[in-house]
């Protein structure tokens, strides 16, 4: 790594820890700026007067850099920080969140830290989310243990959030059938949570990937898991609730999976279970799939597009924000246009079609050429 | 009970007996000679040359007449012959049928034999079928007694095919909730079937009705439990599986509930048990809706209208064939027209609109006076 490369490096760390992720003016600032000139910018409480919500955002945290010591302490346990300038950001299944309506927490994350040999976006691009309630049935436990392992042996990254219950469980079963399995973590990698998986997710860490978008030494908190929430929908191709009560946490998941167009899932059981009766009425209320098994949670995931052309979010640019399928538009289908171009076309302001511009070229969606934008 | 009467109800009786119920053929004749008439042109085998269908349905059979038999023993056992001239005739409930597909053993009943104090109209039409596998599992019993005894409770006539497994239990449970029940056979009121359901048919035939469309001594046969259960799904306001196998007999009535406008739910249930294998199938293909409990059966049963205007079936006129909505059009808001009128209003001959006449003036939906037809 370059001595520019580190610096870059440290001034994403810093941009991570600074404000509390998601955070859209942070986004915002670094992709216009860069994180070398953000990071100096917010420290210097000096920026553009457009990202002026950048000072609100940091004022509680700016003066502390603790980037040198995250990245020391991601090295030390075999993590590493991954940021939309790296190959491996999931960029495409982040894409969703680019446009989630902040107030509710989403947004992408600012950065990624990440523990495992695991690739974060051929993971995220062919991981099935199994999520439900930390008190499960032992008919739950059942049946998350025979998906994980169908899917794992199917080849699909298994996603969940480390928990206990259904987590763990599909964790596990994807470790034992030899699949690699990720944890979506709600505080820093480096924290054992809940304690009692400790030993569990250094086995995800082995040989799949532990996540999570706040930096080394986060605690968990409660809001820190409605955002991991929406980050384990986002990081999934489809998500299934195998167990859930009334009030489960995984009605949240679900409602992050539908915010997102994530194909949702959900697997009936008993009606006399308490732990069954979320399944029942995300499915009742035509919310959730019914799924049983492997297969229809593969069919559901990746639905044929010969047997319901109406249905999921198939073609690339389904996953686009408005605004970005209006820069899309105003991309000819030859040759290459200006920002300018694009802008006077569309009809936004530049620096929205630069965003769109950005996400859209990690998408793969569009790329520069001859100093404009085509179509990929 | 008139002379006049009496030939009338041994004509019923001989019709019922003379061909294989359901007969469209006889349906005809019966509606437009009447019964007696009907009944003496068959055994002359001298029809009008439009109903020449009957002499075929008829062959094999019309030379024993067993009416006065019929009759004598349904005397004997406490039953009765219901037909299309009683007050008690089920015509709201059967009008789907007289637009489903005679080829799949569609069609009105040509009559009804029943046996128990309650009324058969009243009891359909508050009535929900309750319906699953012979095999159920102590899961499938259990739910099933849960719900029997909540509708029971609730005044709800549970209506089932008096079957092992699923059946029984239904009825079982209405019973011991002090409700009213109804089983719909595939054989004869006097034959015990099956044998080991002799007392629980009694039973239901102290409170309840045990009903059927075959004459006295008719024993069951496989193609008999295939028209029966067409006959559960059209006397229930709305048709519940709670447990089904892969194959189960049960899909037919969904079938059948199906084609007639019946709401349709299904019981989900571990996805482990085969037995649930066919309800999570209905559920899934979004054939019948999920339900868990009383009240969401009742949900189904009475869509509140001003929750989804679109859903079910809630008009009078919503049940109508294409041929009785173009009967009903032609008949004017305000005063009275006749047949020929209709006809020609409705660019339909004069023997269907008399047909269709018949069955919506059964529904309560239209009525005569002063020599015409008039908007009941």
């Amino acid at each position: 790594m370059t001595a520019a490369g580190d610096d870059t490096r440290r001034a994403w760390a810093y941009l991570s820890s600074v404000a509390e992720s998601p955070c859209a003016p942070i986004e915002l600032l670094a992709a216009e700026l860069g994180p070398v000139e953000a990071t100096a910018a917010i420290k210097a409480r000096s920026v553009p007067p457009q990202h002026v919500a950048v000072l609100d955002a940091t004022q509680a945290r700016y003066a502390v850099d603790s980037s040198t010591r995250d990245l020391e302490i991601a090295d030390r346990i075999g993590a590493r920080l991954v940021t939309r300038d790296d190959p491996e950001w999931p960029g495409w299944s982040l894409m969703a969140l680019s446009h989630a309506d902040t107030a509710a927490r989403g947004g992408e994350p600012i950065a990624l830290w990440a523990r495992g040999p695991g690739r974060l976006d051929e993971m995220a691009a062919s991981g099935i989310g199994l999520i439900g309630s930390r008190a499960a049935s032992s008919y739950g436990e059942h049946v998350t243990s025979m998906l994980a392992s169908g899917l794992a042996i199917d080849g699909h990254a298994v996603i969940s959030g480390g928990a206990y219950g259904i987590d763990g469980v599909a964790h596990r079963a994807a470790l034992a059938s030899g699949g690699p399995t990720m944890a979506v973590m709600a505080c820093g990698i480096d924290r054992d949570y809940p304690a009692g998986h400790a030993r569990l997710l250094a086995e995800i860490a082995e040989t799949g990937l532990v996540v999570s978008e706040y930096p080394p030494g986060t605690t968990a908190a409660k809001h820190r898991f409605l955002t991991r929430n929406r980050l384990v929908a986002a990081m999934s191709t489809a998500i299934i609730v195998v167990e859930a009560g009334r009030r489960s946490g995984a009605a949240n998941t679900a409602a992050w999976a539908r915010k997102l167009g994530r194909p949702l899932g959900a697997v009936p059981g008993p009606v006399t279970s308490a732990t069954s009766v979320g399944c029942h009425r995300l499915i009742a209320d035509d919310l959730a799939e019914l799924v049983t098994d492997v297969p229809s949670v593969l069919a559901l995931a990746n639905p044929d597009p010969t047997a319901d052309a109406g249905r999921g979010a198939t073609r690339p640019t389904d996953r686009l924000s408005d605004d970005e399928k209006r820069v899309h538009d105003a991309i000819p289908g030859r040759g290459t246009v200006t920002i300018e171009e694009i802008a006077f076309s569309a009809g936004l302001d530049v620096g929205v079609v630069r965003s769109a511009l950005a996400r859209m070229d990690v998408a793969g969606l569009i790329t520069t050429a001859d100093g404009g934008w085509r179509l990929a």
